[in-house]
């Protein structure tokens, strides 16, 4: 009796090579219409499917494998009696190894160049039914589904013979393959034919290993293509922590317009600044707190310069991160070894979502989008705000906005003087911000305020004004906004309302 | 010519019915085995597959679908003039609808009575093809997947054809069943078969509406099954923000072994502590931070009676949280309309992951199941601590954890005193902590202080001694260690070391 093996692969890498290996190991190839093609013109031995079925592909391709012969081989389990019996009666012979992959529908997916009629076709219907049959009776049948796993299991084959082991993880490799396509085309289709959002389906590759998670104690993964948006030129793999402060740092510099720097320490900004050059702008966003600053995280939205380097080395930092890096700047930078220079290789997309999980399930929300120039601002107090005020106004407005809820921020000359974050009373926050100003010898007169969220009574508002601060702003929309205006008219101040909230957990 | 509806389904809610409507609608019906047998008693008229191919189900129905006359049937594309050719010399004939449902994969995968045989063998191999076949020849062909589409199926149908709109939508449904489908056997024998964590995939339905994320110009979704750990028994819907702290809040009062009780705003505590009663312990937690209390969310880790409810009452809670409340607690706490009273069905999983979005993709880490009962603490300093210490010590440690980072959290008497939450320093939250204290006329001498970390510098350290601190629990591991240790000797203070850290950002 002859031993089969059936190959019908859309990617044909190392295909014929394969192909003859197992010509070699007395394998009978069964193949379907292009790769038998390619076969043959290589001179290696197979059978076309359609000889094999004898059936011929029809509707061009669309059905060529469906076939009782083809599946009664792949399905059969070799332990049953009855199974020989029916096999024998109606001419089925066991199939040991099958070589397929897909239709590239990952690959046309993303592509404008493609039409949907085109994307539909190349949803490949034989290949995942004869990859999952095979990955089901993975006790008697070899699955092989990408070009890299030819050679480990031809060295094995020419051993002896297909280990459970390796059985095992060829199926489980079939069905997070099949389980990756469908997903991408569910997704796809979803969108494309306005489905409601019903189901939350994520399907990611890791790239990228962590030691650990938060804390050591904890195992943690990364998945996806983080390194679309971030290269690291130098210094220590990134943790955890990193990368969740990596994140949270872009998404500020990201936001600001103008040259900015923005110093982070778990999530917040310990310091933000925007400035006449990247060296002005990292100097202003330090002396916010330059004790905090010790192991933080320095983002940048402009390249950095040899200046800007001499001046991140005066002090520990645990990653510099920045759109571009000159040559000497790079140099001087990854003089120390323990700290990462990441290069940041395009900005944040909106369009990704926020995935949060709790018990039983996750959270997914749209990204805060929200941008100060496309908010309308509504002065709403007596006193009004001139171009200088405005400018700080809208960075308190922005940094504020990147700062965990509750949080009130102070700046002053386009750069923060007074962080308060994190607290439980906006009135805490408020407190806060101000005794951090004080502690740096920074002096809140002239300075303006932002507050993630609405006053809820007029203390908190009192509380900013009796600091100083000339102006505020805030989304507006408490039941009690009149008393709080009324306190900003009183304390001269001028007060503006955006409509637009900005909690951030 | 006729027309032709394949039906083969597993879950055999009311596919008689169905069917015999398809037949008055002039259907001729092919059936599977089973279903066939099912249709015939009840005189529903159907051939059975195995007359339709002329080929003969085997292997125990292993194989009955993968026939090319089905497929063609389901494939041909009916405005292509060579498929029609084809067809005819073939003697295809189009199968217009396809009313399939899966083996019980995702019923039987986390049963314990069934071995991995058994579930293997719960794998539909005809069936996803049949599905996914259909979905693709959307264009002309139906797809059927559950018996909950029927009804609106058949209205339609009745009403003359099935509308582009509707096969759009059943085929999308189709992608989204196998997809799910195939998640779940891939997850499953990736963690049978011992498979490296190499990809991450989540498929969750959705069954909770949310108004909006965390502010109301993000759309946001709730997938999964949240409902398995909370009911809703009084109130408002919970909002998106609503399900973080709640989350936040269950989580800390299921780490505390007493009776205990926590209040959250914005995810971290404003007061925690464990009582004599639940009402002792909600009186505690409420005295540390009264005012940030206001609107916040109060978990219990033990059922709430009358009196406490009554004491709830007194002021404004958005959501109270708890395994149980008395009949009589109920009713007084479901007199305010608009706060939440929910239910905690069963003890949070341990071992669910925590998944955090990223530029790209996402970090999955596992949760910090560190337990204070679980770690061997280590007293550093010639102070010892004595037995009520070491309880207010682990309370202290306990509410930490569950504290934004950097963390300081001060205890006395079984409650929080102070908490210092989310700052960008350990001095400034040891600062906050105390500064919340004499705020709130909380005498700290004689309490016991917590860290989520250690103390880089003996700074923090001294700071929190001479604030009247008697004794500190830390996780010790700085370089530092010998400085810290020495200042705490040389203030007359006890430490203990965790070994552990607990960041939580």
């Amino acid at each position: 009796m002859s031993k089969y093996a059936l190959i019908s692969v859309s990617d044909k890498t190392n295909v014929v090579e394969f192909a003859r290996e197992l010509n070699l190991l007395n394998y009978q190839i069964i193949a379907t219409g292009n790769t038998h093609k390619l076969l043959i013109e290589n001179a290696v031995s197979c059978i076309e499917i359609k000889e094999f079925t004898k059936f011929p592909e029809i509707f061009e391709g669309r059905v060529k494998t469906l076939h009782p012969k083809i599946f009664g081989g792949i399905l059969m389990r070799r332990n049953h009696i009855t199974d020989h019996g029916e096999a024998e009666k109606n001419e089925i012979e066991a199939i040991d190894i099958v070589c397929v992959n897909l239709y590239p529908f990952p690959k046309v997916v993303d592509r404008d160049d493609f039409s949907l009629d085109q994307k539909i076709e190349n949803i490949d219907i034989g290949g995942p039914s004869l990859i999952r049959a095979s990955a089901k009776n993975y006790k008697f049948v070899s699955v092989l589904t990408d070009s890299s796993q030819y050679s480990n299991f031809l060295t094995e084959l020419r051993n002896g013979s297909i280990s459970l082991e390796t059985r095992q993880k060829l199926a489980y490799e079939a069905f997070a393959y099949t389980s990756y396509y469908d997903t991408l085309i569910a997704n796809y289709i979803e969108k494309e034919f306005n489905q409601p959002k019903l189901d939350f389906r994520l399907n990611l590759q890791a790239n990228f290993g962590l030691r650990y998670g938060e804390n050591p104690h904890q195992k943690a993964y990364l998945f996806g293509n983080f390194h679309k948006y971030f290269e690291i030129l130098s210094g220590k793999e990134l943790s955890y922590n990193n990368i969740v402060d990596l994140a949270a740092a872009v998404d500020l510099v990201d936001d600001l317009d103008a040259t900015a720097c923005a110093i982070i320490k778990h999530t917040n900004p310990c310091g933000a600044a925007v400035g006449k050059s990247v060296l002005d702008s990292y100097a202003k966003a330090l002396s916010c707190d330059n004790v905090s600053a010790f192991g933080g995280i320095v983002a940048f939205n402009a390249e950095v310069d040899e200046a800007t380097a001499e001046k991140l080395n005066e002090i520990f930092l645990e990653i510099v991160v920045a759109p571009s890096f000159t040559k000497k700047a790079l140099e001087i930078l990854a003089e120390k070894k323990n700290r990462r220079i990441v290069k940041q290789r395009t900005k944040l997309s909106e369009s990704d979502v926020q995935i949060k999980s709790v018990p039983g399930g996750v959270l997914i929300q749209e990204k805060d989008n929200s941008k100060i120039s496309e908010i309308e601002l509504k002065v709403v107090t007596e006193k009004q705000v001139d171009e200088d005020q405005l400018e700080d106004l809208k960075i308190a407005w922005t940094v504020c906005k990147h700062t965990k809820s509750n949080a009130i921020i102070f700046v002053k000359d386009k750069k923060t003087i007074g962080v308060g974050a994190g607290q439980m009373s906006r009135v805490d926050s408020a407190r806060l911000a101000s005794e951090k100003a004080k502690q740096f010898g920074l002096n809140l007169n002239g300075a303006v305020a932002a507050s993630d969220a609405f006053f809820p009574f007029a203390d908190g508002l009192i509380q900013i004004a009796e600091q100083g601060i000339t102006a505020v702003i805030q989304p507006g929309g408490s039941v009690r906004d009149d008393e709080v205006i009324k306190a900003a008219n009183e304390k001269n101040i001028a007060m503006v309302f955006t409509g637009i909230r900005n909690f951030k957990h």
